[in-house]
């Protein structure tokens, strides 16, 4: 008999948009506000260890008995499908289904596990996030990626799964460990060298207030970038293009972060790859005099890394930067900036080719404070 | 200060569509097919035991070197997340990336197993399906769905997953194991039953020849399955009310599958499944006369279990029903036919409320025989 040849056709999936709330000291009366907005859910929070001892989640309950997943320990450790397990098979213990919604209180790592779990219960249920962490706030909470690691490598399980609000109290950056603090804003400072150099300005101006945590100032910088941020994902939501420029820094980064078994956090893993891509910028004739020294003056203020630890073995660099999740055999492309707030553009692509030997001898310079 | 709030736009996603060939013995020459089609793709097959034994595998690679993960042992008790852990750390040591194409080669486990890792390996890579069943031919290839069971209950991990092509070859029946093959019949008596009374017909007409796996019969009957199939799934991909038609016989079924420790086989639960809807529609008056005895013929011809085992605790069967994926408020609702080729729609719901009194009659009866 002949071939048969059949189609399915795929409709268009409707246009839909989420909240993102600012405001100080609103975690205490957030729980109502959700049942307001999400009144036809069960709600099933996912947190971890530290907000409960740093008392967040009883703000956030507000006395009330409500079901929850405590991630043990807080961190990256716990950044793999083990707890996504232990997550849905607690959620199925309560009879959970399709109708309920998670909520994820915490920083990055919480909301990458929260939001994974939720992307695949049931086949996906809504997830909002109440982001604690200067990273959260600034970035991972507002966008849709959600992940864990596997033991090879970082986000090796991952949905693009978007909020269905997010709700943002600078306040509660208050009970946030120093080191932890530092190191998330490097994600602000990353928004407004792709994207807006009066933000940029901005930054520079205000590092001290910053660093002394006034709420008044980290409101105005949760504006700034969850208009930035909000503004690149909304343009490309499953990063087939413009939204790669949000890995600025992340390339080597993440090859940074893993190779110091998450030692170096995150934040200031993305300083050094920062740093890294500044030098790639000046071996291709990217740069402007000085820019490279204004970039590591804030995140030398901001206090995290700007160079490679000298034990660093480039080779195993090397290696993880090849895994990278956007490498096109086997050797991932680069984003880069032509100026403080404008991406380097080359035939419509963000991300662009840098050869392996450019890359080896920035790594090189990087553990040696070279220019 | 004031509370600030943002919006973030997600766009719609264009409208999509992939294609299901059907074609006796394409199997030998189909690798070359899926270069042409997926060229720039890296293509990593993930297929189990049984279908290396039957030579499946080699006919498809036709002499190349392939990069594959064979799952074993084949069957149900490998759905689980371990799996798609394994199948997610080889394709990273084989520094796979998003440019990878996942090739699905075997019955409803692998393609669930395999489509659920494409979904999340890196946040979503492309699969295609080459079912090797008679269950995964007329059913699981077809529709995006996908997941791993939890300890707990079955698909709690999933992802809604749409292949980019499906390819279906009835000449790789014939290896299939007599039991499985005729389980796997039983979604295409469910396709007939809730959407084409002609199909009913036809596969009462051609029994016989259906279990003598002549091809020509068979290629029959996976256009009119896909034509089925494929059309709910473009009226409703995410299962939002249409496509749970495609749930007849599953509510019950799924219980029953997961009660006997999966001893009893996907189709035949669904079998004991359809004989409990058909009583549950006698029970609330949406029965013509001798309905039953006619869907309980056919199922008898193919030789699947028309009723409950008699050591199955009912207790245990309601206590799964409760967690039913699709469940609010720890009761799903259930399909329903009116007639034979049309299910019963109520308020616009095509799953309708039954009250639990209702389904314990029927579970009672369906244990021993009475109508």
């Amino acid at each position: 008999m002949a071939e048969h040849e059949h189609k399915v056709n795929i409709p268009a999936r409707e246009a839909g948009s989420y909240k993102i709330v600012i405001g100080t000291e609103i975690l205490p009366s957030l729980w109502g506000r959700i049942e307001a907005d999400f009144g036809r859910y069960n709600k099933f929070v996912v947190t971890d260890e530290n907000l409960v001892r740093a008392g967040h989640l009883e703000k956030l309950a507000g006395g009330r008995e409500v079901a929850a997943f405590v991630i043990s320990p807080s961190g990256e450790t716990s950044k793999n499908i083990n707890t996504v397990v232990s997550i849905i098979e607690t959620m199925e213990k309560a009879y959970l289904g399709r109708d309920t919604l998670v909520v994820a209180l915490g920083g990055g790592t919480v909301g990458d596990i929260a939001g994974f779990a939720a992307s695949v219960f049931k086949r996906g249920v809504p997830v909002v996030h109440v982001p604690t962490t200067t990273v959260a706030q600034a970035d991972s909470a507002v966008g849709g990626k959600t992940g864990v690691d596997s033991s090879i490598s970082k986000n090796a399980f991952g949905a693009f799964w978007h909020p269905a609000a997010v709700y943002i109290d600078p306040a509660v950056l208050a009970t946030l460990d120093e080191r932890q603090y530092r190191a998330g804003l490097v994600e602000s400072v990353k928004h407004a060298m792709i994207a807006d150099s009066d933000y940029f300005d901005f930054l520079e101006q205000n590092i001290e207030v910053i660093l002394g945590r006034r709420t008044s100032v980290l409101e105005r910088m949760a504006q700034f970038n969850c208009k930035i941020k909000g503004g690149v994902v909304e343009r490309d939501p499953n990063e087939r293009n413009l939204r790669r420029i949000l890995n600025y820094g992340h390339t080597i980064g993440h090859a940074v972060e893993a190779i110091s078994g998450y030692n170096i956090l995150h934040g200031e893993a993305v300083a050094i790859g920062i740093i890294a891509a500044g030098l790639i910028e000046i071996e291709i004739g990217l740069s402007e005099a000085g820019r490279l020294d204004r970039i590591r003056r804030i995140l030398e203020k901001i206090g995290v890394p700007v160079k490679l630890p000298t034990d660093f073995d480039e080779i195993n660099l090397i290696d993880l930067i090849k895994r990278d999740k956007k490498a096109v055999n086997k050797w991932p492309k680069f984003v880069l900036i032509s100026r403080i707030g404008q991406v380097y553009c080359r035939d419509g692509q963000w991300a662009v080719d840098v050869e392996r030997p450019v890359v080896e001898k920035v790594l090189y310079k990087l553990q040696r404070i070279l220019t």
